[in-house]
């Protein structure tokens, strides 16, 4: 993983939330939806192809506990979300990722995807400390 | 995988053009992109949390393999991509699916995505008979 850094674009609209085994995880600040951003630490990696078999699945697997964690941050802030979206798409910013957003019926949204769509209002500091302490600390 | 068949609203926007190990694969009728869905036949699956370990092993080796098939339909109409997208959505259809998809710097959306965008030009007989031959004959 030498010589990997996270692109500066997402320090704009994102804040560090943990380092898992795979990938660097950022907690994206939209107070709409709880919303995980994961990073692979392996540089230069822009499409999935481009990880061994290894980290393939080592992905797949941090995006379901993604998920996971996700449903876990909606039922924090009594906001139980409805389905997960999950997407690799990079158009705008290269470095491979996958957004991992809790989607809910009444989001305002729903059910057109998300991304380039509003303005988002951003996290409160008291949301953003609890989703933060609670994907820290997610098991 | 006993109990599984592709939900009929697939039908009206896309047709069967492979089934791989896992996925039941499917070709976008949109003339815009080389577009691939993967519906893995696994009964009652919403979420990629809904799948096996091994499952979801399976499902990024075949979300690879239609990324590389995708880049191989857009060779073939001479539109090389420049990007992928890969997405597991579900908003409008819960039925587990992956859309695979090709994008181009000039392909009129980029950067969006693509989800419910614009109106989808409906692929020529010839198109579609030359890329459905691609993902049939995809090794």
């Amino acid at each position: 993983m030498t010589g990997w850094a996270a692109d500066p674009a997402f320090k704009g609209g994102s804040v560090a939330a943990a380092d898992w085994p795979l990938c660097h995880v950022r907690l994206q600040d939209d107070a709409r939806f709880p919303w995980l951003i994961l990073l692979p630490r392996v540089a230069g990696a822009v499409e999935i192809e481009d990880l061994s078999t290894l980290d393939r699945g080592r992905l797949i697997a941090e995006t379901v506990r993604a998920g996971q964690c996700v449903r876990a941050m909606g039922q924090a802030t009594e906001r139980p979300i409805d389905k997960l979206n999950v997407a690799a798409l990079g158009n705008v910013t290269a470095q491979l990722h996958v957004h991992v957003v809790g989607r809910r019926r009444d989001d305002g949204l729903w059910p057109d995807p998300i991304w380039g769509r509003g303005v988002a209002p951003r996290l409160t500091t008291d949301q953003a400390r609890v989703w933060c302490g609670l994907v820290a600390g997610f098991r």
